[in-house]
C-alpha cells in the first residue's frame, strides 16, 4: 500500500499542470476544441483504468469484494448529482460577481469541507487543526488578493449579497460533493476499483447527457457532441484529459484511504505551484502576497499534519552540566 | 501584581490612540510645534511619575532594593545608545527605500526579536510558538500589502540591496534594544522605579543632546530648543506626550514581569487596531488584506498563548452511549 503523502504529493503536481496545460492547450486565447468533451473523456479514461486495475485484481486471491446490490449502487449517482447543481450555481454566482471575487470565494469550500467533515463524518480535529484549516483558507486567499495597478478590483465587496450567499452556497455544495465521495468509498471494504467504476459510469452518463442538453440548446448547429468529439483536438489536448483522468484516480484513492482535509491540502498547494510555476512560465509577476501565502500555507501544513509533541514541547537542554543548571535557575529566578 | 495581559491589553490601547493622537494634533498636514520636543518631555514625565512611585515605595517595609553600584548604573545608558544607532541606521535606510517598503520591512523585527530573545535571553520556544511569532510578522506584513488602485507600490522589491540590508539591520538593532532592556531589568530584583529612574534619566540626557544637535545643524535659527520646548503646543500635543510616556511605563513593566514577545505582541495587535479605528475616523477604505491580517494576528495570538494541551488534545465524546460507542468502531473500521 503506498502512503497516502505519495499520493498526495502527486495529486499537487497533476493538479498543478491541469491548470498549466489548460492554459497551453489554448490558442490565442481561446480553446480551438469545445472544452465539455474533456471531463467526458477524462471520465470514460478513467472507467478504463479502473476496469482493468479491477480485471487483474480478480485474477488474484483473494477475489476483491464486489457489492452490486442496488441499494449500494443507487448511492453512487448521487456525487455527480451534486456537482451539477454546484455547476449551475457557480454559473448564477458569476452573474452576481466578478470573476475575481468568484476565486476569492472559492476559498471558503476549505472551511466548509472541515465543517462538513465533521458534521457528517464526525470526525474530531483539535482546536489547532480547526486553525490550521482556517489558515489555508487565508493563506490561499492571500496569495490571490489583487496586487496595485491592477485593474477591475474596487468591485470586491461590492457585488450585490445574492452574489455572497450564492457563493456561501457553492462552497457548501462542493464540500458535500467531497465528504459524500468520502463517505460512499468508505462506507463498505469494496474494492476501490469496483467503487470507481459506478462512479465514474456515473459520472460519464452526466457528462454526455450535458453535452447533449448543450447541443440541444445551440440547435445543433454544429451536428451532435459524437460526431465532434476530437474536432481540434492537439497532443497538448490530449494530455488535459489524461491528465485530469488521472487527477481524479488519485482523488478516488485518497478518499478511500485518507481523507478530504488531505485532498483539500493537495489542490490548494496545487494552486500555490501553478501560480509559482506561472511566474516562470508565463512571467508573471511575483506579488509579496504570493509569497506571504505560500507561506502560511506551509505553516498550516505542518500544524495540521505534524505530531502534537512536536508542536508543543520546548526543546531539551543539549547536556545538564553545571554552568547550564545555573542558568536554568537564574532564568526561574528572574521570571518570577 | 497586576496579570501582565491587562498591562498588555493597555499597552495596546495606547499604542494605538498614539498614532491617532499624532495624526490629531497635525494641522494641514504639518506639525505646528517641534516633533523632537515630544519624547524628550515624554522622558521627564516618565522620571517624574516613576520618583513619585519610588518615594511612595520608599515609605512602606520593606524598603525597595536599590542597587547605586556604579558597575550596575553604567548599564542604563546602553538602550539609548542602541536606541540612536538605530535612528540613524532608520534615516540611512529611507534614502534607499520608500516608506512602504520601509513600513513591510519594520515587521521583521517581530522575527528578530524571536531570535534575539532565544540567543541572548536563552529563552526556549515551542515549534508551534516559533510558528506563531513568523505568524504574527505575516500577519502585520499582509495588512499592510497595497491595495489595488494605491499608487506608489511599483516600488516593492525593487530598491537596492543596500536598502534591505538596512532594514534588516535596523529590525536587529530594534529587537537587541528590547531585548538589552528586559535583561537589565530582569537582572536583579531591584524596584522598577528605581530601574526606571536609571533609564529615563540617560534617556532625557540622550533626548536632549538630540534636540541640542539639531539646533546646532540648523545654526540655532529658531534659538535653542528650552526656549521654543512648548512652542505650538495645543491640548492634543499634551495628550501625545502624555500618551507616549505612560506607554514607555507599561513596556518597562512588561520587560520586568513579562517578556519582549508580550510585548511584541501588544504593538503589533496595537497596529492592526489603529488601521482598523482609522477606518471609521479617517474614513479608510477597509481592504480583504487588512481583514485577513487581522485573523492571521489572531489565531497567532492564540497559537502562541494558548495552553499546549487547549490546542492539540482532540475533543471528548460528550456521552459514551451504546450508539456513541458503535460510531467510534464504525470510525475506526472505515479509516483503517
Amino acid at each position: 500500500m503506498m502512503q497516502w503523502y505519495v499520493v498526495a504529493s502527486f495529486l499537487t503536481v497533476l493538479t498543478s499542470s491541469q491548470g498549466i496545460l489548460t492554459t497551453l492547450s489554448q490558442s490565442n486565447g481561446g480553446y480551438k476544441y469545445d472544452y465539455a468533451t474533456v471531463p467526458f473523456l477524462a471520465e470514460v479514461f478513467k472507467l478504463i483504468v479502473s476496469s482493468l486495475m479491477l480485471w487483474r485484481e480478480c485474477q488474484a486471491s483473494p477475489p476483491p469484494k464486489i457489492t452490486t446490490d442496488w441499494r449500494s449502487v443507487r448511492l453512487y449517482p448521487i456525487p455527480s448529482v451534486i456537482y451539477l447543481i454546484h455547476n449551475n450555481v457557480q454559473f448564477a454566482t458569476l452573474t452576481y460577481v466578478d470573476t475575481s471575487t468568484y476565486q476569492i470565494m472559492g476559498n471558503l469550500k476549505i472551511v466548509t469541507t472541515g465543517i462538513l467533515f465533521r458534521l457528517f463524518l464526525r470526525r474530531k480535529l483539535s482546536n489547532l487543526q480547526w486553525m490550521a484549516i482556517v489558515l489555508l483558507a487565508i493563506g490561499t486567499t492571500t496569495s490571490q488578493v489583487k496586487g496595485c495597478g491592477e485593474t477591475s478590483c474596487e468591485s470586491l465587496f461590492s457585488s450585490p449579497i445574492q452574489g455572497y450567499m450564492l457563493g456561501v452556497l457553492s462552497a457548501c455544495l462542493s464540500a458535500l460533493a467531497g465528504v459524500y465521495t468520502e463517505f460512499l468509498m468508505k462506507k463498505n471494504n469494496d474494492s476501490l476499483y469496483w467503487q470507481n467504476i459506478q462512479l465514474y459510469t456515473f459520472g460519464a452518463i452526466f457528462n454526455m447527457a450535458k453535452l447533449a442538453t448543450d447541443d440541444f440548446r445551440s440547435g445543433f448547429e454544429n451536428g451532435p457532441w459524437w460526431r465532434r468529439l476530437f474536432d481540434g483536438y492537439s497532443v497538448t489536448t490530449w494530455l488535459v484529459v489524461l491528465n485530469l483522468g488521472s487527477t481524479g484516480l488519485l482523488v478516488s484513492w485518497l478518499m478511500k484511504y485518507a481523507d478530504n482535509i488531505v485532498k483539500v491540502y493537495s489542490t490548494s498547494m496545487a494552486m500555490l505551484l501553478t501560480m509559482l510555476v506561472s511566474v516562470y512560465i508565463f512571467h508573471f509577476k511575483p506579488t509579496l502576497q504570493l509569497f506571504l501565502g505560500i507561506v502560511i500555507c506551509m505553516m498550516s501544513l505542518h500544524m495540521y499534519f505534524a505530531p502534537p509533541t512536536v508542536l508543543v514541547d520546548l526543546p531539551l537542554t543539549a547536556k545538564a552540566s553545571p554552568e547550564n543548571l545555573d542558568e536554568v535557575s537564574a532564568n526561574r529566578r528572574t521570571a518570577s
